[in-house]
């Protein structure tokens, strides 16, 4: 008997001691507003957008920005509404519309229950630093990853999140100047020119 | 006459508004120690070591970190003496060293006075945040910057480095876990055993 409880008290001490080590994810918010920088691994680009996320209706709309003078180069407001799995294209000059199937499913930005603990450091210095977990999709059968995410230890803000979709396509978003919550709700309307929107995509560059 | 003092004062002015909208670069500490990722957009594969900074004496040591268990890869330990332009590479369990040439220039990791003010931003969000500033090597004759630096307001520390050093190695690198300071000089020293060492690099796996 002194032998079992011995094994128990240590198998629960173990125990114990793997649930120390293992933090589970954090509640990332569910609404709010921002930019984010994409960096596409396989061009070398980055694209520049002010986002509004709504998690819980799954809505996101992504207004890309001009940071350089690009004279040929389109500039585009995305607005995804994932639960009628529609994605509407609208050139920001002159506000040519496409309404477009959206394939992909709803991914929110935030920590699945099942991801496994990777990191956890502080971003900065001594006085001027910030406490960011890292997670991922990872699992012991896998050699590699599909999604790694950064967020904040204290708030869960999304910080950093790459992503694997097939061996080509891979991308980094880090965010920026998060605000929660939705200031216009409207902005996930699209405008009167997509009544008639088509259905093939907006070409990205004019010249 | 007022209209020379209007030209003038208009000059005075623009030239106030210019200097508001590009602040100057930021002093990056001179010593630290701490950690870093290093991912290299070619293999997509991330390396971590824990670094001593020593930018007075151009002095870098890197010690590779076993993440995943990987019974053919070999971790070494890298001292890296730019005024000398040597580079040791150790063997971190066999403390093997190899005395290498090196052949690259001294490049502090700080933001060069000539360099672009790109962005300014909060990561994370309200109550858990930090202020970010963005430089680059970007000229206004060139369309692309072959180095990115994200580096911390208050205090200058580095937090991301985008590196490109030709088509084919790009590489960026994120700082974590920093202290100012250098804890223990003896680090950059390297062992008995790089007394007799071989001129070859060390293989990277032993399999």
């Amino acid at each position: 008997m002194p032998g079992l409880l011995l094994l128990l008290l240590s198998a629960a001490l173990s125990w114990e001691l793997r649930a120390q080590a293992a933090p589970s994810p954090c509640l990332a918010p569910a609404q709010w507003e921002g930019r984010w920088v994409q960096y596409d691994h396989s061009t070398g680009r980055n694209t520049r957008a002010a986002v509004s996320y709504d998690g819980l209706n799954q809505r996101l709309r992504v207004l890309q920005q001009h940071k350089k003078h690009t004279p040929c180069q389109r500039y585009f407001e995305f607005i995804y509404l994932f639960q009628s799995a529609v994605l509407f294209q609208i050139d920001q000059k002159t506000k040519e519309c496409s309404k477009l199937a959206l394939l992909q499913a709803w991914d929110p930005f935030d920590i699945p229950d099942n991801s496994t603990y990777e990191d956890e450091y502080t971003v900065g210095g001594p006085g001027d630093s910030m406490e960011v977990q890292e997670w991922s999709d990872r699992k012991p059968a896998r050699q590699h990853e599909s999604w790694v995410g950064m967020y904040t230890v204290k708030d869960c803000y999304p910080v950093q999140e790459t992503y694997t979709q097939n061996a080509s396509l891979t991308t980094s978003t880090r965010f920026f100047d998060l605000r929660l919550g939705i200031s216009d709700p409207q902005v996930f309307t699209p405008p009167p020119t997509c009544t008639l929107a088509r259905a093939r995509p907006l070409r990205h560059d004019l010249c």
